[in-house]
């Protein structure tokens, strides 16, 4: 891994990212220019992404209920880089940094970030939502076009530019190809267990849906020393996995005759004290709650990037992974270079993939096949 | 106040009721005999109750999805009154006693009552919640019939028998005619804002709905240091007494052309860690939520019996009343006899009341009007 990337400071670079021009329609491989970083931002070369559902819903869901987001755009969310150069003003970063950019901020500053009952803090948020940074502007431009920046980050691109208060500094040993799951998936569900749900010791606990988010939160139960962890999935091909990192047993719907319905996550829960924390994101749904369920004890309550703080959660995190507190490397599924990138999605949508790593700068899928 | 009542332990007592022979119908005044106590029993003298809006929801809306409660009834949940013989093995109670029965228990010894986490004993709840004592029989008769007790309370009785469970002894000078308020609608409203919500210090909060439960809330929100509290009824007539309890301002959701929907005292909270409290019972409720509201830091909760464990929590609260931390007296709107009770269930429905308080013992309404 080289620490240092010289002769490009200030300049544009031209390299390769997947452009969405158009919602619905697959990535294109294109050659796209990333301009310099102004100020309180920083220029990473991205070495490996995750595709995460989100990516797939603004992609193939845009027009059904969603936020209006432009196109073209530059998606992707969940990687892991090392710093090009820094804009004016960048004090807490240098080039060869190791980093995970962040698509929820830590300004350290504002109301938010200085209380301990929320991680949502909003700088910058209004523009990274719309795909622009400070200025309004994206420094991602394809064929003179600009290129919006998928939550500000835009991490399916070799280089993109991210605001100062969106980034993480990790350990320089990370394997950046195991930690870039720190970006998004896992430390959403590991937090949805461990900081939102506050899971106790000895506690029964079930988690609906075993993608990345709740196989990660399946392994915070754990964490937090959980009696009893369930699995629910309609695929049972996750059971292993889930059995792996944690799950005690494992429930599929599909194989009871009464159905499951939208609040049945609200409704396993006990009737004293029971928490059901929601995890992952959506725009577009509702859940018909029995307010008899909340009026005997019952929290509803959602999480957001597992409720941590993110660049202090993710600098902690990548720490425990290397001191092997957390596991990574069971999340990895398939292993696929950029030009490939469409078929993680495919693999994404048919629940046969937890997570592809796409590597950036591989031309060729390894030879081997990811085992883990 | 009578302090001992001599002559009839152990015996049958004869005396006032109001039946509700079947659902729909008004009460019926009647002679009733109430059994003396059986094991862990406690036959009390009610001096006086409320009649709150569940009162009023199990007779005329009984049919309508609510679980089945079998008539004959006598009502009534919400009271105060003194202890007039125990039964076998009762040790905490004795004749003369001040006490306010409760429909929820607190037996100390079960691991709810264990846990600080909730306030949901469930001793005795599945035969109570049917309207009979832990024998599987009411302690009341009519016309040579057994009358169910509601709840296992059934206070709209001069005198009634509750398990020793579900009764808490109280400050001998109290006054009863005040304090019966803590036995449900008080209790509920205030714990609701204090103990679920843990309403904070220079917080805003929005109490929606301004009966008893609500008014109850807001002198909640204000107990606790809020700095804004805003009361919304679609009567305005409620927004004196909201204003007298602690309101600083008052909103009529009629005055506005833009709805305010079903979910909107979730979605009127702060984003990243608000908080709503469900309070006050209904079976035939479900609610739609958003669950990007979840997801931005929200959190949907509910409370019983305002999350007091109810012996500790209601001896507590009478103690603040007679130190004036507490108010009751302002909730009291109306005073009738017994054998007014019906006009009681009006005033209720109508809105123009916030609690009638009924005195078991009297046989006119007083001459002066209630002008608090």
């Amino acid at each position: 891994m080289e620490t240092s990337i010289a002769g490009t400071e200030g300049q544009a670079i031209r390299c390769k990212a997947a452009v969405a021009w158009e919602a619905g329609k697959p990535l294109s491989i294109e050659e796209v220019e990333v301009a310099p970083p102004k100020a309180h931002e920083v220029r990473i070369k991205v070495v490996a992404t995750g595709v995460c559902h989100t990516d797939w819903e603004y992609l193939y869901e845009n027009k059904k209920g969603m936020r209006f987001r432009p196109f073209p755009l530059v998606l992707g969310h969940e990687a892991a880089g090392v710093v090009e150069s820094v804009g004016p003003q960048v004090t807490k970063f240098a080039a060869g940094d190791q980093v995970i950019p962040l698509f929820l901020p830590q300004c350290q500053e504002c109301d938010r970030c200085l209380s301990p009952k929320t991680n949502l803090c909003k700088r910058n948020w209004a523009k990274t939502q719309v795909g622009v940074l400070a200025d309004g502007t994206s420094r991602i431009s394809c064929k003179r076009q600009q290129i919006y920046q998928f939550l500000g980050v835009s991490s399916f691109s070799q280089y993109t530019v991210v605001p100062d208060t969106s980034l993480a500094k990790i350990n320089s040993n990370a394997p950046l190809d195991k930690v870039f799951l720190l970006g998004c998936g896992v430390s959403t569900g590991y937090g949805a267990a461990l900081k939102t749900g506050k899971v106790e010791k000895d506690s029964v606990c079930a988690v609906f849906g075993l993608g990345a988010v709740g196989l990660a939160a399946v392994m915070g139960c754990k964490a937090a020393g959980a009696k009893t962890i369930i699995g629910v999935d309609v695929n049972p091909n996750k059971f292993e996995k889930a059995r792996m990192l944690g799950a005690t047993e494992c429930v599929n719907p599909s194989d009871y005759s009464k159905s499951i319905q939208e609040s049945a996550a609200l409704e396993s829960t006990t009737d004293a004290w029971g928490v059901c924390v929601i995890a992952g994101w959506t725009e577009t749904e509702s859940m018909s709650v029995v307010v008899e369920k909340l009026l005997m004890g019952r929290t509803l309550t959602g999480t957001y990037f597992g409720g941590w703080k993110s660049v202090d959660g993710v600098f902690k995190l990548v720490e425990d992974y290397m001191e092997k507190k957390l596991k990574l490397d069971e999340f990895i599924t398939h292993d696929l270079p950029l030009n490939q990138i469409n078929q993680a999605f495919e693999t994404l949508k048919s629940g046969t993939s937890i997570r592809t790593l796409i590597r950036l700068w591989e031309e060729e899928a390894p030879t081997e096949e990811v085992t883990s």
